[in-house]
């Protein structure tokens, strides 16, 4: 590879590679690695800290627009690290001609779901560049957060995979909102703020072994990420994965598998056996978390590292991380 | 106004306009407002936090790329705010098409100058967009650093302005770089980082004002955000601002004022007279200090916050925030 390609920005395994061999070779650290946020030590207390640029287009969807998907994709991260937000950063880079009513409309789209979650925005930073060199809007966030979660152990077989709703809603609403499908959809995005949920979800419970959130790459890339990282082997059942149903009809139809669409308001968790119902008991009594379920299990905890799914004819294949759909600026 | 324009982001009175009436009227707060870093406590500790999107055309310039210019930028907001940057988090947004050799130097640079620094860089992410969506690549930092500066008082009568060495260097070796000006010039941009430079010329004192570091806008649009921030007047005297002679030569064939023209690696200090004293000496000793000036004074404490220049002949105009000069993507 020579240049950078749009299959470089899907978070699938070419992103890995970019990560791999150019930042993470210079900066000497996994700073880039899929994981959602850097930990770090300061006066005694542990931050997370984390970063996100926003490209998303159309800039308005249905279910939010940019500036939602800014903070709750900043927010998101930090929550699933165990940590609870305290601060954010927005810088904006604008396309010269952009209609200040939709900046105004992105920026109030910020400002209330930082205010629902409890998080001030409290740096800021503005550049414009010329018409045609920029598409409208990006938006780049950081967040800090103080981590209060503590260590939930190793991964074990036996433990189990949960998703806290519906997969591949965030993807569909995208690419109809683009008009890319062909066909009229009314799915809305997913995109939601997952603090304070998670940290209610997980109040007590010391067997929760990792938290993510399956943005970019889907439910699939970041269970690999998982598996990969921890050296366990893990077990979807096929028809476990909660979908809605107008998303399985527009992924019938046009050839794409829900487990690799972005999600943007859910979270994935591997716990043992008896806080994974703890969990789902939990999370069955919000709103976000109604339609979240035990969706596979660890059933080797030393392992190569891999995603198997199981099929209701009792065979296994295995899955990789995302490569070679290219759905580009879908966050 | 209804669109945004390429002013909007010259960090003078328009974008001072569009901080106001947008970012501040919805994140209710000062967050977008010209300091460098915002200020949070948390448990126990004070942390400083930044955030600056970086544009910079060309990516390449006489001393420095945009890496250098994200990295050094970012630790320059936490070390004019009296912090130790503790870490940082790199976005970038890349277009489809953009040499990855180009984007190893960028990166590599940034490394280079993080370390130079002892920052680490800790999170980060990237995004592709379709050629023609963006110019490039576009780089957001985040940095946040640890408060140890004490409060240096109230800006006082015969308080004393110094900024650390000769002013407008990044601005002419952009334009330079650019080939807008018509002629060759072999100035280099100033970018370098001030830490652990200002940690070391500010110890022990406690008549330390105020640090700044005049970027986009300059020196002149810097001080007037002070006069108007702390309703104080300061006087510079004429000839007293540090100017490189290809920088004036420069300045007088285009007609810029070098005060007006971005910096990224000069402070600009107010500090009572027997600090100033000290200051200019320990500044004299570092190399990034050697052409550092007393260039003015405080000469009401309470005012309605303008910034005044005393000519050679003994009489005095008003300056103003930058207006008007319209030089985009200067970082």
């Amino acid at each position: 590879m020579k240049r950078i390609s749009l299959a470089h920005g899907e978070g699938g395994e070419l992103t890995e590679r970019l990560i791999t061999e150019v930042f993470v070779k210079a900066f000497g650290n996994e700073a880039h690695a899929a994981y959602d946020a850097a930990v770090l030590e300061s006066a005694g207390s542990t931050l997370a800290i984390t970063t996100d640029s926003f490209v998303v287009k159309p800039l308005f969807f249905p279910g939010g627009n940019i500036g939602t998907l800014a903070v709750t994709g900043t927010i998101n991260d930090l929550a699933v690290s165990g940590a609870v937000p305290l601060a954010m950063t927005a810088g904006f880079i604008l396309e010269e001609g952009f209609p200040l009513s939709d900046l105004k409309a992105i920026v109030s789209a910020m400002a209330s779901e930082a205010e629902k979650a409890g998080v001030a925005i409290v740096a800021g930073d503005t550049k414009v560049v010329a018409k045609g060199e920029a598409d409208g809007v990006f938006i780049n966030t950081a967040g800090i957060g103080q981590v209060y979660g503590g260590n939930g152990g190793k991964i074990r077989e036996g433990d189990k995979v949960i998703v806290s709703g519906t997969v591949g809603d965030h993807g569909i609403a995208i690419l109809s909102a683009r008009n890319e499908l062909g066909l009229l959809s009314d799915v809305k995005s997913d995109c939601a703020s997952l603090h304070p949920m998670l940290s209610n979800i997980t109040y007590g419970l010391s067997g929760v072994r990792i938290m993510r959130d399956p943005t970019r790459g889907g439910l699939a890339t970041a269970l690999v990420e998982i598996c990969e990282h921890h050296r366990v082997t893990v077990e979807l059942e096929e028809g476990a994965v909660p979908l809605k149903r107008e998303v399985e009809g527009a992924c019938d139809i046009l050839g794409f598998d829900p487990l690799y669409l972005a999600n943007e308001g859910k979270a994935l968790f591997v716990a043992d056996e008896k806080d994974a119902e703890q969990i789902l008991e939990r999370l069955h009594r919000e709103e976000k978390g109604k339609d979240a379920r035990i969706i596979g299990r660890v059933t080797e905890a030393v392992s190569a590292g891999r995603l198997l799914m199981r099929t209701a004819a009792g065979s296994t294949r295995r899955l990789h991380r995302l490569s070679g759909l290219i759905l580009p600026r879908i966050c």
